[in-house]
């Protein structure tokens, strides 16, 4: 950690080092052109070399049917900053990996997706071109707006309120004591039609799609408990109130995704009754029977989760497979969904010697892309999910290793740490921006481009504390919020990040909006939120550019997001820091920087492009 | 690089420090109880913390159906060095992958394969527990001497030359150069008889386990391009000569291993001959056909050598799966061959969007698991092999990743490199000891242990120069040959290694052997390689320890291989070092040290054991 002076004045400093001065490759389009190859294709893979470094030639070594090859990639351009070297890529199979490798007078070093290594190194961060690409163009350039449907907003209509819930009114404190057998039971009766009537809300945060959390019937307000897929929840308004939300959705130029247990059901769940009712039916077969109390398996061995079983080819059909599928039932009008989030997608499939994860992702994703080829399959995984992400099944996933969990510990409060981080058995301690940044790098090294692109990034979610919790400081959250709409993938806020909602665990931040209380959304934090929201919207870089670390310090992460016609700079300081000075040949010739985000000053001297060591805050320029 | 002071006189220079301090865990008895566990098993998995740390607590995080769980571990026992924590790991999945969390006031590190991080990590590195083990004990336990027919012996037989053959006296020198159309077709006519009439001279050196590349008929010397999987090639003696040698080797207790090109044949092989003469033939679904010339596919292009296509099952049974297989055959009597190579397993079953690697090996695994339990499946893959192996099929590789490559990145000539390592581009630089044991280490941590004892390590191979010509220097190579008996893993030695066989590439290293020129064999490096083989057999921790790195520098590498009742410390320089002292605390109660191999001595001093800087050269101590 870089101190302080004595007497609590900041010393005078050096300004950070930048890190511009290394080769560097990306899947983006700088460095491989855009879209998904064919198998079969040559595709040119550019590989950037700073001019006058030692390297004396650049070769790519890419592996054909499991076996390593090297071509030598030749000069294509230089400039007085740079050369750029270019070699044809065979994509002669479905995933074709390659790195590069740099020669100089000292021996060669590897360039791969955790930068350049002067020893031999493992190929897990591979650079990786996919006939799979990734995600829908529009899911990809979307930020996703997460709603919990019972605590969104409420339409008005008046409904029973079933023998299992506790009817909460909206301004009651939640219970989120997960110990609490009132946690799951607490009903506050928000409904998809509350939803309908918010869109314009959405529509003005600059929101392009609309994820809900479960919306089948269950005997819970989290829904996760399914007791039928076969119709929409009558308290959320019913088959009809879907239909009605989805037309309102698609008439605005937006997109909506559903949450599917392709996990497990609930011990409520039709099938579920008829396979104890009737150990002869078909959906017998569909969970794993034991001897053990309760007879079956469930979820974390949580009884009221049975866990499927896809090993028969029955509910794989019904599931996933056939075109009267679940799957593809709610994706066809006029329900219509744009695609799925996958609960528990690291553990579907998977029992014992069972592991049918991939079968069942790569038949969803088929289905999917029969009845609408341009829908997203998005998968929750909360640690390292590369192996699971090749991209012919899951298209992304929702990203706790690569961005939420490094960001919570570059941005947790030292003085007051978040408990733990889903069921870790310690606090979240605070970390170096190098750390921070290694592994934000590392996990996204772990996918292709593409992939990388289409996983969701989050701050929050229904399954964590409130950022506003991590932090415990409000200019801190920003700097969280600005690196989310900022960093490559795809953006993903949970309702209440934009008022700073508040909540120690999940359960507590899963809040009521508080739309009678228009004070809660007149606040920075919201401005920020629609301000960020809105840039990324408008910045075709920070949705597609690669990713260049420019300079890195405990308490500051520096980065450029770069198209073949747009360089953005993106400074990010959790506290005061030296600041940094980056070479003035990344401003394109003749322009002044351009204050995106944050209004800082960017100040061109003869040093070069001098950055502030302002903290807390942010600061987004466009150079080219 | 360490300098040495002016004048050329080495600076009086600090010790190195040693590596002790870190908290440490591996597959090995020590710390996992040994044998490969049932699915359903719990097993204690123990880790070693220095006491005195500053760990406040350790838990276990552990995956069970794609999901990581956290459980606590318990101390266990505790001495004035260290702590002992143990947990009980449920076998919950057939591969369960684990990593240790290591509880601290800053926060926690997590302890993988590549030791202690005090950052998130992806889960490449993770322990593993597997179900499916390794290879069996003796093939761990013994040292490979792999053998190239056509240039071990010849059995004075004699037989007819073959049209394709160029017949040369055992005196005459290699064809090596690979543009030379003559070089796979010199003829020096050794035989499987001349390999049985010097099974005394193989037991001699110590040598457990025999490994023949390829001895089924091809129009070459190497025979990697079959004509035949039905009879041994008659040049090398036929069928009875194989029985002979299989009864020979057996009565010695010695195993032999075969070698078997699954990924291709040649293009004289019965069946691509049938295949192309008649199109109505089962066996024209064994290849790959296409319209370019020369109208199939072959492996690397070469026409020579048709790839096999396993996405039917008429080839599957025919090589790996029925009982009359390929696979079976040769492992009945009287041929009764203990185990198989795998020519390029890396390959074997992948081309363009088919991968039946996996379906291949397992189907093989099965078959040698029906015929012989105990037999050994060994795939060649050169480069990173982790996600081939997984145990349930291959059981370990030539690891050429995680050994060759980085021993001869140490060891290499800097003056004069040896041009490539096995395709690449670029010529083997001489790279640092942090660098070698980083590389080394990262490829050991991809596999369980049982599988890492179960890969091939290896100095050189038919496909590679010889160990000599990347070193240039006799006392360095014994440098390399110590590491190879020494280090985790199964050593297996291309015949001449022992009599420092030279060669600048694999073609010209295939060297036959002077038999007759037995000062060939009176040599400090033939006396050092017996002296290691016998070392390696009489002493278990060298076999099976676990392996702690206990000091690092340029010019040396430091090590304890560990089992629960013995601890062996091996000294490795390249050159003059620094020395190091490490901790009295490794040495047993009242003993002293040992000296097993250098004839070196360990000073035990108030400070500790003191390993003196001497080098080139190599050292192994009993400290327990």
């Amino acid at each position: 950690m870089t101190g302080s002076a004595p007497g609590g004045a900041p010393a005078a400093r050096q300004p950070v080092p930048h890190l511009l001065g290394a080769p560097h490759h990306d899947g983006s389009e700088v460095y491989v052109d855009g879209g998904a190859p064919s198998l079969g294709d040559s595709v040119p893979v550019r590989v950037r070399v700073p001019a006058g470094s030692s390297t004396t030639g650049v070769y790519l070594r890419v592996l054909k049917d499991g076996e390593p090859g090297y071509v030598r990639a030749g000069l294509d351009r230089k400039d007085g900053a740079e050369e750029w070297y270019v070699a044809e890529v065979d994509v002669h199979n479905p995933v074709t990996r390659y790195r590069a490798v740099l020669h100089d007078a000292g021996g060669y070093r590897w360039l791969t997706g955790t930068g350049l290594h002067d020893r031999d190194v493992t190929d897990d961060a591979d650079f990786r071109l996919s006939v799979h690409g990734g995600g829908p163009a529009w899911a990809r350039d979307s930020v996703v707006y997460q709603i919990f449907p019972d605590r969104f907003a409420r339409s008005g209509a008046e409904r029973a309120v079933p023998a299992w819930a506790l009817p909460a009114g909206w301004d009651e404190p939640v219970i989120g004591d997960f110990k609490d057998p009132r946690t799951p039971l607490q009903f506050y009766g928000g409904d998809l039609g509350g939803i309908e009537q918010r869109l314009d809300y959405l529509q003005d945060l600059g929101i392009r799609t609309v994820y809900l959390t479960p919306i089948f019937p269950g005997e819970s307000n989290h829904r996760y408990n399914a007791t039928s897929f076969e119709h929409v929840d009558p308290l959320l308004g019913g088959d009809d109130a879907l239909a009605s939300l989805s037309s309102a959705v698609h008439a605005r130029g937006m997109h909506l995704i559903g949450d599917f247990t392709t996990n497990h059901t609930g011990d409520t769940h039709e099938w579920f009754r008829t396979a104890v009712a009737d150990p002869s039916a078909v959906e017998r077969g569909y969970y794993y029977w034991r001897d053990q109390e309760p007879g079956y398996v469930g979820w974390y061995d949580v009884p009221t989760l049975p866990k499927l079983n896809y090993s028969g080819s029955g509910l794989m059909d019904r599931m996933v497979l056939s075109e009267e599928s679940v799957t593809a039932r709610w994706m066809r009008a006029p329900y219509s969904l744009d695609g799925w989030r996958i609960d528990v997608a690291n553990m579907t499939g998977r029992y014992r010697a069972d592991d049918f994860a991939r079968d069942v992702a790569r038949a969803m994703r088929a289905t999917m892309g029969r009845i609408k080829p341009d829908s997203v399959l998005i998968a929750e995984h909360n640690f390292d999910a590369a192996s699971d992400l090749v991209g012919d099944g899951w298209q992304g996933t929702m990203n706790y290793a690569g961005f939420m969990r490094p960001v919570w510990s570059w941005l947790a409060d030292a003085a007051s740490p978040v408990p733990t981080f889903l069921g870790m058995p310690n606090p979240i301690p605070r970390r170096s921006g190098a750390a921070t940044a290694a592994t934000m790098r590392e996990v996204l090294a772990g996918v292709s481009w593409p992939v990388a692109l289409s996983c969701w990034n989050s701050l929050e979610t229904h399954d964590t504390p409130r950022l506003s919790a991590v932090t415990g400081d409000p200019a801190v959250s920003l700097v969280g919020i600005a690196l989310l709409f900022t960093y490559p993938g795809t953006p993903m806020m949970f309702a209440g990040l934009e008022i700073g909602a508040g909540g120690l665990s999940g359960e507590y931040g899963r809040i009521p909006m508080p739309w009678h209380r228009p004070e809660a959304f007149a606040t920075e934090t919201f401005r920020a939120v629609r301000d960020l929201v809105h840039l990324r919207n408008g910045v075709r870089a920070l949705r597609e550019g690669g990713l260049r670390w420019a300079a890195i310090h405990d308490d500051a992460l520096v980065f450029l997001r770069e198209t073949n016609d747009e360089r953005i700079l993106v400074v990010l300081a959790r506290a005061p820091w030296p600041g940094s000075v980056l070479p003035s040949s990344l401003l394109a010739d003749g322009a002044t920087p351009e204050n995106l985000y944050g209004g800082g000053d960017l100040r061109v001297t003869a040093a070069g492009l001098e950055i502030a060591g302002d903290g807390p805050g942010a600061q987004v320029w466009r150079l080219a």
